[in-house]
């Protein structure tokens, strides 16, 4: 019907991008119960932990701990958010982290100020420094990403030119260190994306750079999270971030109330029901989803784990007929 | 990009899909005073209260003072929800009433036994009696639905061509007695459909009876609301019922937990942001889904209620600038 993919890749993000904002506290057990219930879901790649300033990051200060506690399966890479050397060198002192860097521009001055304290040409020279480092210590650096790429709170709409513009300059600044980018993650960091601007966003990068892997990274602040992902898969894109019950949200987004991450459970849904294989066992991943609620200690925005799977439901239909 | 409508009509079914389903009690107060709010939001049409037997819809026991108590605003349209001719006649009796007779075809045989505790053979009896009566009383048959279109907690999936057959069935009932059908409504009553199963169920009916008026009446149950109306608009459909702040459920669904209909501030938001018109102004329904939450004493599962429009957003930028 469109160009849906047969495979899509999901990046569970709900620990790092959960931790990072809830209220909490939240005990060291809890996070890594979670985590290691998300290990057995078939998912094959969670982002656990980031290894930033504990002081603008209170739900972080144990990541270590976190990082080191968690039941280790080896079908899964595990992975950390870090924005500088010292969060480079926390990552690769855990041996079961797979470590890369990752080139992210932002298209909006104010966010990127308010959000890492730097400005464009402080930030240009952070990314070409860390570069460095990543060359000097063997650290693959093969991703990219743009934030608040399709809208800013601080900066307002967000011309898809400008998204391809970046596109570019993320390739030349990997070109000058002989680096090969080969995904671009688009992230919709404020959730000001709707299906037809993810539409335009990814096909505009698409056409310009087709050998490049587009992937989304999206928020459901406003409820366009899976809308905004179907448009994504109409597109060819086949790698999403998400975090389970939708737990989420950026500390620095200046939201009010509860704005998490697309759902991967709802994802996974989605997919399974249109036939595109996840390799997640959606099952598992409700279970991870009542676990996540239990830890966080409050209702979380996910559907799927409320309403069911309908494979339960056809199961059970099947053994009565 | 693809086949997007310009225009939208929004049937607003917060009030009576809500107040059929919320614990409660809500005071006839309250529930006018939303219907009131929602009134002043530049919405065309609201279904405001059904007529059905208060033992298995205590909610509604209070239809009728509702229906007589709000402000009426002469540019929307009243409506109310009924089975039989006993509802019918309580309609008939309120003035400012836009009383119409729909023709509901139901797939699932054990969820029409479950919803109005009739086999298919009854139904289809009460149909035309009710089509009769109508006639008698002056009242036009111009809509038709057909109910867990996309699938059934008590039958399972529901085929394309079930759809296609059942609509082919309501054309012949309405040409039987001299009637048009102009609007067909695929209700996802259970929240079974995914982006693509809209639109290959939309497009099969399309196909076969392009004449006719498609819209959707679509349930959020498992997160799928808002991608589903989007997959709703690529085929070209411009008429969606939607609850505000994603107020309702069906209570014969066999559903635990949260269980809603598609919002309708987040899919107001995403037709303006997507350049399509609705005719409502989204700050007049966010401030009605804040009213629609007090009114029900809890949360809600709207997300734009939380996260904000983007047009107040940009207001405030443009006067920084």
């Amino acid at each position: 019907m469109s160009d849906l993919p047969k495979r899509v890749h999901i990046n569970e993000e709900g620990p790092r991008e959960g931790f990072q904002i809830e209220p909490g506290p939240i005990s060291t057990e809890d996070k890594i119960r979670l985590i290691d219930a998300l290990s057995e879901t078939g998912v094959e790649h969670i982002q656990i932990v980031s290894f930033v300033n504990p002081k603008r990051v209170p739900g972080m200060a144990d990541a270590e701990a976190v990082a080191r506690g968690i039941k280790v399966n080896p079908k899964v890479e595990y992975s950390a958010l870090w924005f500088n050397e010292r969060g480079l060198r926390q990552a690769l002192a855990i041996p079961h982290l797979s470590v890369e860097g990752k080139i992210t521009l932002q298209p909006s001055e104010a966010f990127l100020k308010s959000n890492l304290g730097r400005t464009p040409e402080e930030h240009l020279a952070k990314i070409h420094a860390l570069i460095d480092q990543c060359k000097k210590e063997g650290v693959p650096v093969k991703r990219a990403s743009i934030g608040t790429a399709f809208g800013c709170n601080f900066q307002g709409d967000i011309p898809v030119e400008t998204v391809v513009r970046l596109t570019g300059e993320i390739l030349d600044i990997a070109a000058r260190h002989d680096l090969t980018i080969e995904t671009v993650s688009l992230a919709d960091t404020m959730a000001w994306a709707t299906p037809e601007s993810i539409r335009r966003g990814v096909g505009a990068v698409r056409e310009r750079y087709p050998d490049l892997r587009v992937s989304l990274h999206l928020h459901d602040t406003r409820g366009m999270g899976i809308a905004n992902a179907y448009a994504g898969l109409e597109m060819g894109v086949d790698t999403f971030d998400a975090c389970v019950a939708g737990l989420g949200g950026c500390p620095f987004a200046a939201h009010k109330g509860a704005a998490g991450n697309v759902c991967t459970e709802d994802l996974v849904f989605m997919c399974e029901e249109m036939g595109i294989e996840t390799g997640i066992d959606l099952e598992a991943m409700i279970e991870a989803a009542r676990i996540a609620e239990e830890v966080v200690g409050h209702g979380v925005p996910g559907c799927v784990g409320k309403g069911g799977s309908l494979r339960a439901i056809r199961r059970k239909l099947n053994a009565a007929a």
